[in-house]
C-alpha cells in the first residue's frame, strides 16, 4: 500500500471510530453515575388513599420515642396497612388465582426502561378518560415502537390531586365505590401494550389500572392473566421523559401477598437518550 | 503536511480513539441493559425474625380470596408489622432525635456503588466478630480506597442461617435480648467508613449494625448522628462482588417512620468493573 492510499483509508477509519465512541453504550440505558433520581412514591400517612371499601387505612403506632435510661434517643413504631393503597403493587395474583404473589415476581418484571404516555390534556377534559390504541400509536409515531420489556406508565396529572380523596377518586363517601371517576388504561390499549408490545409492567398516577367507573376490571384481569404487575397511585410522572428513563419499582416482599407498598424510582439520564 | 507525516499521525490518533471507545463510560457504574439483578431481600412471612423484645411479628390477614359474583378471581390482604424486622431500614431518626425519618431520606443516600467486606471466615470462628479498621485497610490494599458515596455492606455469612432464630440471633427466648450473639460492624471501622470514607449507607446480613452482645449501640448512634441509614437482615451478600455492583435500597416510604421494610437489589455488571 502506498502512503497516499494510507492517507485516505485512515481518516475514514478515524471518522467511523469517533462515531462509535460518541454513540451511547446501549440505547435507553442511563448512566447510573450521572443520572437524576426521581421519587415516584407518595409517603404513607393517615391521609393515604385506599379504595373506598377498604376496611382500614394506614396506621402508625409508636412503640417508643424518647431518651433511654442509657442516655441516648430511641424511636420505633409498628404499622398496619391493607396491601392495596398508597403507591402500591398489584401482583398478578390479585386478579389471577395461579398468578405470581408479591414475593414471586422476578426483579426483571419490576426494573426496566420507561415508556411514559402523557394524557393530561385529555384527562383534564374528561376525568373518565381511558388510554386508547390510537394514543399508543400516536406516541409511537413520535418515539418509535414501544420497546419490548418497557414499563408502560400513564401520566394523567392526577398525582397533583393527592391526597384530596374527593378530587382524586371522584367521590369520598366511605364504603361506596359505585360512583368513582378517574382516568386509566383502556382495555384495547392495555391489550396492545401487554400482548403485542410485551411490556413488563404497567402503571399510572391514579388509584387503579381500570378507570373509575369500571365494574368488571378488564385491565386488572388481562394484566393478572398475563403475569404483568400493575403499579398504582404512582407520583410525579410529569417529571419523567417519554423515553430514556429507567424505572425501579420495588415492592415490599410479602410472601403470598396479592400486592403491597411500593417504592418506585425513575433513573433519568442527564440528557434524554434516543430509544 | 506530507502524506508520509499523515501516515504516521493518523494511526496514533486511531489507537488513542480505539482505547477511548474500549474504556468503560464511568468506573463502577454498571450498564443497566446488560447487568445481573440480585435480590438481597428476605420475604416477609410468619417466620420473619424481629428483635426478641418486639411486641409482635409480621402478620398477614386475608381480606378476600376466591371467585367473585362477577366470575373472576380476586385476592387482597392487610398486614401489620413492626418497622424493625426482616430486611429493613434503620432511618437516622431511629437513634437520633433530629435525624431523618424514613420518608425524608434522600434517594441519593439509598442508591450507590457497593463496597462489600467479606468476613465470613472470621465470623465463622467467632460469632461475636466485629469488622475492624484493619479489615477495611486490608480491603483497600486490594481494591483501592473505599469510594466516597459507597454503600458499605458487610457479608458475615449469617444470611444462610435465616430464618432459624436460635442460629441467627444466638438465642431464641422471646422477650430476652440479653444473650444475643452475631457479628457486625465494630465502632472504629464504622467511624472510619462513615466519617473518613464518607459512605452513604451501611448494611449487613445480621440483625443489627451493632454486634449481638452490644448494650449501648455505638454504631447505631454514630450512624444516626451522621445521617447515615442502616440496612439490616440483608440477604445474599455472598453473590455481590467486592466492588463494581450498584445497590438500590428502597424502603417503604413511611411518613415519620424510624425505619421500615426494605427492598434491596444489587445491579451487578456482567464482568466486574474496575473501581
Amino acid at each position: 500500500m502506498t502512503p497516499r492510499r494510507v492517507a485516505w483509508i485512515l481518516p475514514g477509519a478515524l471518522v467511523a471510530c469517533l462515531l462509535l465512541a460518541a454513540s451511547p453504550k446501549r440505547p435507553g440505558s442511563p448512566d447510573l453515575s450521572s443520572s437524576r433520581l426521581i421519587d415516584l412514591t407518595h409517603a404513607f400517612d393517615e391521609r393515604t388513599i385506599y379504595w373506598p371499601t377498604s376496611p382500614s387505612g394506614f396506621e402508625l403506632k409508636p412503640l417508643a420515642s424518647g431518651q433511654t435510661p442509657g442516655g441516648w434517643f430511641y424511636a420505633a413504631n409498628s404499622f398496619c396497612a391493607p396491601e392495596h393503597g398508597g403507591t402500591h403493587l398489584d401482583a398478578p395474583h390479585h386478579f389471577a388465582e395461579g398468578g405470581q404473589t408479591a414475593d414471586q415476581i422476578p426483579l426483571a418484571s419490576l426494573i426496566g426502561p420507561a415508556a411514559v404516555f402523557d394524557v393530561r390534556v385529555k384527562a383534564a377534559a374528561d376525568p373518565d378518560y381511558r388510554l386508547t390504541e390510537a394514543d399508543v400509536r400516536a406516541w409511537e409515531a413520535i418515539h418509535g415502537p414501544v420497546r419490548q420489556g418497557s414499563i408502560a406508565l400513564l401520566c394523567t396529572g392526577w398525582s397533583s390531586r393527592w391526597p384530596d380523596r374527593k378530587r382524586y377518586l371522584g367521590d369520598d363517601r366511605p364504603g361506596d365505590a359505585s360512583n368513582l371517576h378517574f382516568p386509566s388504561f383502556g382495555e384495547a390499549a392495555a391489550r396492545l401494550l401487554i400482548h403485542d408490545r410485551r411490556v413488563r409492567a404497567i402503571g399510572l398516577d391514579t388509584a387503579s389500572i381500570d378507570y373509575g367507573p369500571s365494574k368488571d376490571f378488564p385491565v386488572h384481569r388481562l394484566a393478572g392473566e398475563a403475569g404483568v404487575p400493575g403499579l398504582e397511585n404512582v407520583a410525579n410522572l410529569e417529571e419523567v421523559p417519554a423515553i430514556g428513563a429507567w424505572v425501579f419499582a420495588l415492592p415490599m416482599k410479602i410472601a403470598g401477598g396479592s400486592g403491597g407498598p411500593l417504592r418506585i424510582v425513575a433513573v433519568v439520564p442527564e440528557a434524554p437518550a434516543a430509544q
